[in-house]
């Protein structure tokens, strides 16, 4: 496979360009039986859309999600479940002059370079606008997800040096999982036009954004994920560990330059006497006491809420003149137009949640098979 | 499949526990008529092998590798390459007391959770024992990769709060990259018993090494991963980037948490006009001229080295008694006993390495097949 | 995965039940720079298509293809290819009954029972009008496969009792294999509404179809595909094996029942000193003199072309009654509506071919990968 | 891929040569908890052994297997179960000659043409001695099969024109699927050096085959496969019909040239109206009355017995003189030595059954999670 399926039990072949007639979805191998309709997945396309606020262009494509197959009665089939998004607005014109030369901090060059061959509109399949299909699956699988009382959440944790400080981000993260307070958090997250969940902090990163805009410049950001109510037991050993494959789905989404899993960076300089989380009992079941692992340990869940932290790099369509080489392999200066948001984490934190969503549900569809007890009980 | 199998084109199932009879590894789809052998495969091993020096657990298995199958007269064959590692010291008398709780920051419970059986005996199958088979199949790919003239080095960045500075992290890059004075550090990297490419830092994390030892604890540490030699044009779109799956590929090694792709950490505070690498023509090349993106962009390849950094944690495995859950659900104390390494990373670094290497050389074969023109002149 | 993606460096997910919204396929992996467009496909679509005549039922669909991604500027990208065949007539009425019972012959009852859901619908995703996305998919490998002088023919060999004679077989093949006369009988399978390239033989095809329908009742038939130019060594050993892929994609098609390969079925009667092929040398190369074996030896193509046979069964929608069993566990009659032809083979020929166009571009992209010489070649 | 690993969920990847040190085979994603030893495992390369009788080549074996990793305790822990057989007699010299030329019948041109190096020691991995891992992982995959009443049986239907005929398959196959007097067939099967469960036709083909013997010739023969116990609902549509996975399955044993399901290869010529099997209840439970479609409808098995028939073509490997082309391009006859079977079913049969077995298992892992309300009940 060329990099376009994602999964192995839940697989999902995503398709379309930037400035394409339709970007989608197909997702095989979905669980029978499930309500599903497209105002299921709605919600999560407008967390994604562009044209929120000022932190976002102003391109505002409506991005309606059209359910294809896959669904019957208002329930899924087992069959696969394609969707489509259609594109209204391809205004090719504006990117033709991208045919011509190497974006800086961009797939360009190495697209060329791959195929001969590039569809230069708008970056077009190395497109944020890609995204959209990831989003469409996501919801789907969030929903799976939801009936056994699993959550992901995604949010901004700053922009450029505006960062939610520790004490904020545990408040956040206690919210979350306890779920007390979390409607309030969510509802921040999703109506401030930063994504992050503090009105003063988000207020001082959209300045921040506000200079960015004016100055041609763009700033980086970074992305916080929390799952909650995943059951110990989950991941598969060795090579397809859970951490291994949410890092894997999360450093796919295109600007994301790290990930680390709960204390992960800070283990560093640790040492194991702190590192370490103690196990204990809580309501009958083993539990660790603390959470510095992230909630994963040597790839399988623990039964703590997973933790991962995603750093954004900024974007790289930036309005100033940039130094660059042409198609032909001469030096040139680049001066971008169009429409670019100054920040990405605010539109892909959706996308993060959404491939976290798709690759947990893929895990958790294959440690149903285990064990043999499972597999005798079934057809026993 | 469950996690033992890795890669798409180049494919490598691995299989052994710490106290089983053997660990060992088969590569299927590796390409025919690559001289290879036994010697090619040990030196790998050795740089995993236990008991180097005070930084490793006194545990001195020789680690032979034998290859069963696919090389004849020398040469692969195209058939699977199978190669066994015989375990010489089996004590499973050590771990007896294991089997009846959880060790802390151990994938025990997890185990446990998900089978209901554990081969409890050194950790079994989650045991880091097992990146031994991974580093006799990544010796096979760097093979292969060096008949292009790439390099995967792997080496220490820092143990606890003794760290190479980033005067001297550039220092060994470069040198790296260039080819002069790599022999250098390689041969420091190789004979000092930290990893770390540096005497005055090693020394230093050697002492703290020590009193880690002595005071039953355990420390942290970082590796870094440099690529060299890479094409531009490497890594598949969207889910199969290349930096999605060197992160998969890294983040499945036992204790590392956190993983980076060139700046990838301070890209969240950065601005775009300093992050974007400016492109550049190099001997009539385009490259970019910084390397601030980390030798990829889009998930594809831009030709300049690509480089990763990994946190990985403390050695879960203390000697002070811990707090943690007996597998009956009572809360005990434990004191683990035998040998373990105070620090992770001086082992760990040539797995990180083997690992870019089998990830890169099956990115590299897809990629074979990435144009039309490819085909009809192979077969033309 | 779950059934609706196949291959695995070109791989294809199709999408779509008989009732619903569209159809559709998404190629991954395709190779970069080829020229395409619609009108590649749509005289497979064609071929396929329900209503050429009285060999088919008359639900006169246009099956017109969109292509939604991949193709820029009239060629392939290496982005995904996603096709979408929109269904225009969805009277889901006429099958309403249908949710009530189990057809016999059909998946009905499996799909219930699998999913405890059922599109019951035309057959919903059961339905043979699923192939229309494999037929689209095939069209594009099998354009790729003619950029190298490959060549995929399939036809119907015979139709209930009422079949092609050994001789006229060997003459088809004969004009195929060396290409004089190929047009001749490629037009009279194209033209007959049988798809039998004989006109004495489709004449009285057609009269027992008539018979057939007259009487409620359907009948079986037979197809043969003949691949011609593929090179010596295409195809991997042991469980990927040319055959075995070709098998397992043919006998994915809905009604056939069976497959061999060359002379297959008189092997189990045959001496060895007659089945063996002799080597010879042609032209300067090795080939075997005769082929028996069907052009595939021990898994891996000879060099002759690749001839398989598969048997179909008769169209399971017949107009009697039928005993069968209704969804509540009641037996019941049946008798069935509606438009269905009364022989399958006619639209299913061009289904096979397509299957077999996928598997073998599959196998040979990944043959471009079995030398270590190839790949130090190629980035040396 | 390169072909040496099979199944999705269930995989298993083998290895090993003729005449390498050893064959063998890893299982991946094989579930916790099932008792296991090399006792499981041994009787079923009993029946695959050479030497048995006069049917088989004296080459006598013992064919011992190791359990290297994944039991723990007696029982599979869900790490991978490597299993390995040493080869004892490595008489290469035998083969010398074959170094310098293609013989007729076997993949040893192919092998060449693709890789362009051999390993030609009784041919290396094209050897029909590649089996005997598939046999080793067939045997645990059948143990989990049996913990759910499910079996599969496979026998030689006939060899060259000693065949049984109608009568007497129905015989066994009602013997089977009832259990009343299939103790009887499966003694005869494994005591008769044919592998033919019947007295007098196995005494016919004895003598057939000692004919042979004394000509220097081989023959044909073919194999029944009968899977009685599968519950209704297994198998997952389009590409992985359980038929189509079945038939890929089989269809990689090396000498097999067909396949048909139920009465596949007559349904070509049969009326609908004949070929259709009704449904009827039997016991609360839906199920078709008559079995032609050999208990796989639409790609999902129906409750009914699946039953495949294979035809093998003659060993190649005769001891005549035969016209071939020698590695360097000339054309030349080729005598062959050493000990071959005249005849390849009886050793073969047992290999289709692990095939079979390996393959049922992984569709029916897959289809443990097919609904919603499975997976919300397994996590709920």
């Amino acid at each position: 496979m060329a990099g376009s399926v994602f999964g192995t039990l839940l697989t999902v072949s995503t398709f379309g360009e930037s400035h394409g007639a339709a970007l989608g979805a197909v997702i095989d191998g979905f669980p029978a039986g499930m309500e599903l309709s497209a105002e299921d997945i709605q919600p999560y396309l407008e967390r994604r859309r562009p044209g929120r606020s000022a932190a976002s262009t102003e391109r505002n494509e409506p991005d309606r999600v059209e359910i294809l197959s896959g669904v019957f009665g208002g329930r899924t089939t087992g069959a696969p479940i394609a969707m489509v998004i259609r594109s209204t607005a391809q205004r090719s014109g504006d990117y033709a002059d991208l045919a011509e030369c190497y974006r800086p901090g961009h797939a360009d060059y190495g697209y060329d370079a791959k195929y001969g061959i590039r569809d230069y509109r708008g970056g077009g399949r190395s497109s944020g606008r890609e995204t959209v299909s990831r989003v469409a699956a996501g919801a789907v699988a969030a929903k799976l997800l939801k009936s056994c009382g699993i959550e992901v959440f995604a949010w901004v944790t700053g922009i450029g040096e505006e960062r939610l400080n520790s004490d904020q981000m545990e408040r956040i993260r206690n919210a979350l999982i306890s779920g007390e307070g979390a409607e309030h958090y969510l509802r921040l997250r999703d109506s401030l036009p930063t994504g992050i969940p503090d009105e003063e902090t988000s207020r001082r990163a959209l300045e921040l954004i506000g200079r960015m805009r004016e100055e041609g410049d763009s700033v980086g950001s970074s992305i916080e994920c929390i799952i909650t109510g995943v059951p110990a037991g989950i991941g598969d050993p060795v090579f397809n560990k859970l951490d291994a494959k949410l890092a894997g789905a999360v450093m796919s989404v295109g600007a994301v330059k790290s990930v680390s899993f709960g204390d992960g960076l800070s283990a560093m300089t640790a040492r194991g006497s702190e590192f370490n989380d103690p196990f204990t009992v809580r309501e009958g079941t083993v539990i660790p006491e603390t959470n510095r692992a992230g909630g994963i340990l040597g790839g399988i869940s623990t039964g703590r809420e997973i933790i991962l932290d995603l750093s954004v790099k900024p974007t790289p369509s930036i309005f100033r003149p940039q130094k660059t080489v042409s198609s032909r392999g001469e030096e040139t200066t680049l001066t971008i137009r169009g429409r670019h948001d100054p920040v990405i984490a605010p539109r892909a934190a959706v996308v993060a949640e959404c491939m976290c969503a798709l690759s947990l549900a893929d895990s958790m569809m294959i440690n149903m098979t285990s064990r043999a007890e499972y597999f005798t009980k079934f057809y026993g």
